[in-house]
């Protein structure tokens, strides 16, 4: 996969582009992401890429020209490849597991990070997606383009070192994960459960999906509505509202 | 305000903090950032912070003793302060900006951000908070402080340059921004709408005030069904709709 970020703050994703998982994916070639600076696109003489909005209102806009400079460069240097123009934006669709899966099945995606208060509206008919990381409102685009990027890679083949992590994570089973303990068996008089510790199994298996649909229930029931659920879990849950009385 | 963030990848805060309107708070000491990576306080003789899961399972879990630790460092340091611990987790509370407006008005945050596949339950002990940032898996929790640190220092008090630009954003208003333009009125053929150039500040005003209505209609008619519409906006609502159809 390709990924380029058009962004005024490139040294932003020095940090998150060098290590964790990303920065692995990176090293073994699975990806290839190019972080440019839009300012270097600009015709203007100062190399300026904002100014006053039209009809007044504070702060200053992106313009348009460095952007479409931009996205030019990039289609001219990869002019074979099929691509995703995300346009980081609150008014776009809201970031679910289920963008992200859609992504990682793309061979290309370019971001353009806005900045300062907005940006000029003919900057959209560049862009194939907009999407919105969530309701609330960043300073940027830079942050929210590094969570689509992580969320999307992680997915690819060969990223993370067990490929069934990623399957089994919250919001990839549409429940949420399941209590976890590791050593020691006491940490300061926190006990892990028995159940957990003695080798059967089954009891176990079915520990961790029962937990799994009482934590769901509790903290996010809107999660489980969207559920089909099996008989089986249908029955624990019936225990389980019985026994969160 | 005090940002406390416990990380394994301390370096992925270095270009975030550095940069952008972050950067310019800690240089107006508006705010103080600190980063620690809780291997420091692992006591294991390997340094080691994650051990097997009990029960089985695919991946790593965080210890509970390395976080203990960091937190009651912090503790230790800063014994007056009133914290607030956040969890960066799948099954927390949803991010949204009123979570963002209720953290701006603490003195002390400290955020862990989780790794690998998951932590041991304990951990939970130590919170006051846990927090998802949106229904997707990420690698893990340091892109989601770095997100929630972003919108909750944009709303302390002389952090934007100007005050008034937190205030008018998207999801500050319950509305989607309306469309925005700058300079050239005419870019490739594509035009600035004339209400926004003729000087009629009354026009404006109603076309920016409609069209933030057309959008959040258009996009978002979940954000617009939790609003107060005022007896003008009931009015443009029913104009959009008819002008939609």
């Amino acid at each position: 996969m390709r990924i380029d970020v058009l962004t005024l703050f490139p040294k932003m994703f020095e940090g998150p582009l060098t290590e964790s998982i990303l920065g692995k994916a990176i090293e073994k070639k699975l990806l290839e992401v190019n972080v440019a600076n839009f300012r270097d696109f600009s015709e203007n003489k100062h190399q300026n890429v904002d100014d006053y909005p039209y009809g007044g209102g504070a702060g200053m806009l992106l313009t348009a020209q460095p952007i479409f400079s931009g996205i030019e460069a990039i289609e001219a240097e990869t002019p074979t490849t099929k691509k995703r123009v995300i346009l980081l934006d609150p008014a776009g669709v809201p970031f679910t597991q289920s963008v992200a899966e859609e992504l990682a099945n793309e061979e290309h995606l370019i971001f353009i990070c806005g900045h300062y208060e907005g940006y000029d509206e003919r900057i959209r008919t560049l862009v194939t997606d907009e999407i919105s990381l969530g309701d609330y409102v960043l300073t940027g685009g830079e942050l929210g383009a590094m969570v689509m990027i992580d969320a999307t890679v992680r997915l690819l083949p060969d990223v993370l070192g067990n490929n069934l992590s990623a399957q089994t994570d919250s919001h990839s089973t549409g429940l949420l994960e399941h209590p976890q303990y590791t050593r020691p068996a006491d940490f300061r008089g926190m006990k892990v459960p028995e159940v957990l510790t003695n080798g059967n199994h089954k009891l176990i298996h079915e520990w961790q999906e029962k937990e799994s649909l009482r934590r769901t229930y509790l903290r996010r029931p809107d999660m489980l509505a969207a559920l089909d659920l099996t008989k089986e879990q249908e029955q624990w849950l019936a225990e389980i509202k019985e026994e969160e009385k």
